[in-house]
């Protein structure tokens, strides 16, 4: 990301700096990404391994090979999780004498071409408690918040004591995992369905895109809400630093869990006993299972028992952080400071960016302009999928339009208008634009330091393509072939991907005035503030009864919206060529993010401090605009204590008012 | 308080505002001074009253009057609290019968010249609770929490269930009310004792400046550890915030709570039972009074009845804030712009510069350069005294310099000769300056939000007079002609302690480079660390057994000496013609002090986030350095849990450790 570090010098003025743009864009090249990516894919590299310590090297000696300033690995000593090597995981029928009459697979079938490859981690669920839990299965569909509510509240089925299989997608696995132990469950299974994990029409892995039956998801189900290592929350994981017990740690889970792929799933659910699901609850596997419990239909007492002997332990990470200083010295460099960063262990709860960010909190909290991510850039085959904060908008829109196409038969067409073309927003005429959520390393970064933040990939079509994430997401058929082969033969979906991150970059780096727009996040608030005036309008009675009133929030909006306008008329007449006026709105840019973020935080969550944009409390990875009043108005109509609920929507709106009031403060002339 | 709010403009040299500065100081005349605090001081302006809103408009019409470029009044709705004006407090004895066979005063006789004047609020407890308590008497000395460790500890006196009667002094009440809510009191009565209230050959007022018997110390008895409001902690009080229910409320004491004057406690004190009181508990009375339970020495059944009828009341207070831009225009301003402000009620817990604070804090945080606080300016006629962050240290001894010592019989001498003369330092050859604590306004500025802060007045001598504050300090005694008479009859020392402040404003506003010294952070760290040291290691074993070690603490500050003394080596050869070189470096000085800041603040007190200085736990007055720790070890030789307890040591030392080497690195050279 870029960094506020301006150096002593006179202002690089915009035009060699628009030539260098182009220049810097056309240097991304399918051919060098492709041949990243094989060497970075070839072996695996788990965090915490030997081999991804020496893969961080390599990206070190490859840093310095290109000519950046200075790099350097970072370690950090956190809590990481392992399957036992020696005592498998896996989950098995038992029969009414204690044998175990069906197990599931210990890892999976291995893709060609990596039968040589040692050290391939079998799936397994990254944090699950220890433990060898045995009880009737109940299935609980995906796993969310209104799946629990539904079992519970209408079929009447009561999940205390009982084990859970649910299957993967539509929210965070970690979400699953916490609403399973909310009801009482004594462990959870996770399974991939093929409605979930096959696309029509394509054949499972290596035969085309899919997730092959014996595949299954990996990955952590923690419940960190942006603490980073659950031992030490809020401080970076330093040799000297204090490390809190396992009983105190942040969001590890209190049951054991474990993900399977869909040829195993099959063999538990068939037999389960109980109604039958409702029908959207289903699913592809098309067998006449049941939601349980009552296992096997009554017949006998078959049990399921997991067997989980996974492994928590400090271990050393490495991030790899690299700088391109900024200023104006013989020969090109961007006016501002740029770090580039490996993060290590960003699997295992995105460990190495937030103890990063813990670490550096004041420095980038001073000085920082943008972070801009880059995790998996291409997820589909279809379009541009843009996350970013509405100050960004306008540029990720200005990038797009000097990027070109990478489809087939839109030979001179821009990468907006494809873009454009493909997946137009509901609300304007341009490109769909998503809020941050979070499952990835930007969180520390905007939900907790509120540095502006974006990130760009390549995406399947939102609108008909229902599965979820990509088929092999997170299985061992994720391979470099597969992108290859199916995803992008010729890379050039990536090189333009590429181009966007390194043009938004670029363009922070070495624009004399910070591109940003205030008046896009004005838009933003207008819509997030009548979204959640909607929704608490679905109560109207008691929007009566308890005079709760959204007067203060729109109102609060209304002056964003004014000082943002008046901001860049200013900027529209400012003298670009005078240091310090350019110098004195780059802070108030800068520092805009900053003002929607408040020290205490979020309601039980005081490491998501933005108060305009969090992870879903139901979905890790779905961002929600104002989440402290939308958490606050979720299932309110059960409240126990109705007036003290609605109370709490009247603080969060407060609140919401006034931060939105003081963002806009910041916006004012500086010397009024 | 000083502002970062640089102005395009040429770097204005320090040739011309060193000039300035003195002309500046000139300006400041005892004469006036003398005028303003008669015109200030004439008529009772309780917080929230009709007269005190006429006092917030005449000082706005006086600062537009002397040439601001802008002032208003800033309104919050706070809670407030005053006694009921047809039911007065007052407290009793009472007879086996239930009669009242003494009553306390319900005023203090009002002192001559004061006759005629209305609306004068008799002395009261504000925020006490309401109630008729009724029970036996027990004295606990001055309430400190050793003073009830020696009572139920080592004395055996169980207070749960009683009244407690403590005397003023040695730390501030609300702890006081805080004790006694702790071992379960049903009420407690402040009396001054003329042990702490009376110096020796000093007539009480109006012959003297000593407190007479029917003076009784007014004040509040929160417990709000810096939230400001007790209904809106954390966000500023307008009209549209939402306030909590008055049981949600922040620092109320749950008790009635009631001051009396030194006449009333006799009849109180000297019927008690019980043993005698330790030999330094007595006081001054002179009066075989014990320590009760045991209410008049088991001679009768009479007991105590507190009656208590004071209501809390949300209330519009006004803060006056006025304006001086900063910039270089026709004719001379400051470098920086400078904010004045007049806060409101600050005796009902520092809540107009709090509400300020909260609302403004995004700002601040960007811009604020320093605050210099103006409580009272005289407690006493010795010297002046200092309390402020270390960096100030230099700046404090520079002004110093330049103004006259006002007492007789030195004339040519500075102040700093006098000052040094009559205080020095015991660490070395310089005079003695304290750090702060709080009690005054300046708490949110510098506890809070990190932003250097300082406080002047002139002093008693600390070393030979042992009465607490002053000894009229919040009685109807404490008038102007008190200071005419007695204090400071030529005005001089005001005049001093104004040129002290204006100095100190005028230097932080108009220096290119701003006056903070980081290598006297940087001596001040090293003492503190060898302080806390020095308190953890009276538990040898413990240390020992726990394997509690302060190596990472000393790491951390020779760290910061480093980066302390490069940085100031740096700053000698910086090239202060070059705007954006100054800008940067005066970036890092502003931001050290936020460094020091986090978020999450100090176990249990979220408001207090500077961890290298917090109010002590014990005694807001006193300013405590690094707390965390410091409260961590408090009588953990007591602890129910030694693991635990030390467990906590640990953890408060790494967050130490890494916030001061997290400052160390805002130090260092922005491009590395």
């Amino acid at each position: 990301f870029s960094g506020w570090f301006a150096r002593p010098t006179t202002v690089n003025h915009g035009h060699a700096s628009k030539s260098f743009l182009h220049d810097f864009l056309d240097e991304m090249q399918a051919e060098n990404i492709k041949h990243h990516l094989r060497k970075l894919t070839r072996l695996p590299h788990l965090a915490g391994s030997q081999q991804n310590l020496d893969l961080a090297k390599q990206i070190r000696a490859e840093w310095m090979e290109f000519g950046l300033d200075s790099v350097e690995l970072v370690p950090y000593d956190v809590l990481l999780s392992y399957p036992n090597k020696t005592n498998p995981n896996y989950i098995s029928i038992v029969d009414h004498l204690g044998n175990e009459i069906f197990n599931t697979s210990l890892a999976e079938p291995v893709p060609e071409g990596y039968e040589d490859v040692t050290d391939i981690v079998p799936p397994y669920s990254a944090f699950s408690a220890k433990g060898q839990p045995e009880d009737e299965l109940v299935y609980v569909n995906y796993g969310r918040t209104e799946d629990f509510f539904k079992l519970e509240r209408e079929l009447g089925i009561n999940c205390s004591g009982k084990i859970i299989i649910a299957r993967y997608g539509k929210i965070f696995r970690g979400n699953k995992v916490k609403n399973a132990m909310l009801v009482g469950a004594k462990g959870i299974v996770l399974f991939s369905d093929p409605a979930d994990y096959c696309a029509d029409g394509v054949e499972p892995y290596p035969n085309g895109w899919n997730l092959p039956g014996g595949g299954a998801q990996r990955g952590n189900v923690l419940n960190l809400n942006g603490a980073g290592d659950p031992l030490t929350p809020g401080y970076p994981a330093k040799e000297y630093t204090y490390r809190s017990s396992l009983e105190d740690a942040v969001g590890l889970p209190k049951i054991p869990v474990h993900p399977i792929g869909y040829h195993d799933a099959v063999h538990l659910l068939q037999h389960m006993g109980g109604p039958l699901p409702p029908d959207n609850w289903k699913g592809a596997l098309n067998i006449s299972y049941r939601i349980g419990p009552g296992f096997m239909d009554g017949l006998n007492q078959n049990k399921v028992r997991m067997n989980i002997h996974t492994n928590n332990q400090v271990t050393r990470i490495y991030n790899v952080i690299g700088w391109i200083r900024g200023a104006v010295e013989p020969g090109w460099r961007p006016r501002r400071t740029l770090i580039f960063a490996s993060w290590d262990a960003e699997e295992f709860g995105l460990l190495g960016s937030t103890e990063w960010a813990e670490d550096h909190a004041r420095v980038l909290q001073e000085r920082a302009v943008a972070y801009i991510n880059a995790d998996s850039a291409i997820e589909g085959m279809y379009t541009l999928r843009v996350d970013c904060t509405p100050s960004l908008h306008t540029l990720v829109y200005d990038i797009t339009k000097k990027v070109s196409s990478p489809e087939e038969g839109e030979e001179g067409m821009t990468l907006y208008q494809s873009w454009h073309k493909r997946d137009n927003s509901t609300e304007r005429d341009a490109p769909w634009i998503s809020k941050l959520g979070s499952g990835s390393d930007f969180e520390a970064y905007f939900i907790r330091l509120g540095i502006a933040s974006g990130r760009a990939r390549y995406t399947k079509n939102r609108k008909t393509e229902r599965y979820s994430s990509y088929p092999v997401y997170h299985s061992v058929y994720e391979t470099y072939e597969i992108v290859e082969r199916f995803y992008d033969p010729s890379f050039r979906r990536l090189e333009a991907v590429a181009r966007v991150r390194g043009g938004l970059i670029f363009s922070l780096a070495d624009s004399p005035v910070l591109p940003l727009d205030c008046v896009e996040y004005a838009m933003s608030l207008t819509k997030y503030a009548n979204s959640i005036y909607q929704l608490a309008l679905k109560h109207p009675a008691a929007m009566e009864q308890y005079s709760v009133s959204f007067d203060s929030l729109f109102s609060a909006v209304e002056n964003f919206t004014v000082a943002a306008r008046d901001f860049h008329q200013r900027l529209d007449q400012l003298d670009t060529s005078n240091a310090l006026a350019v110098r004195m709105v780059n802070d108030q840019l800068m520092y805009l993010e900053r003002a929607f973020t408040d020290p205490l935080g979020l309601p039980g969550r005081p490491f998501y401090r933005h108060i305009i944009f969090a992870p879903s409390s139901h979905n890790k990875y779905a961002g929600e605009s104002f989440p402290g009043i939308y958490d606050a108005l979720f299932d309110i109509e059960n409240a126990v204590d109705p007036q003290k609920a609605w109370d709490e929507v009247k603080r969060q709106i407060s609140i919401a008012a006034f931060t939105v009031n003081t963002a806009a403060e910041t916006l004012k002339p500086v010397v009024s």
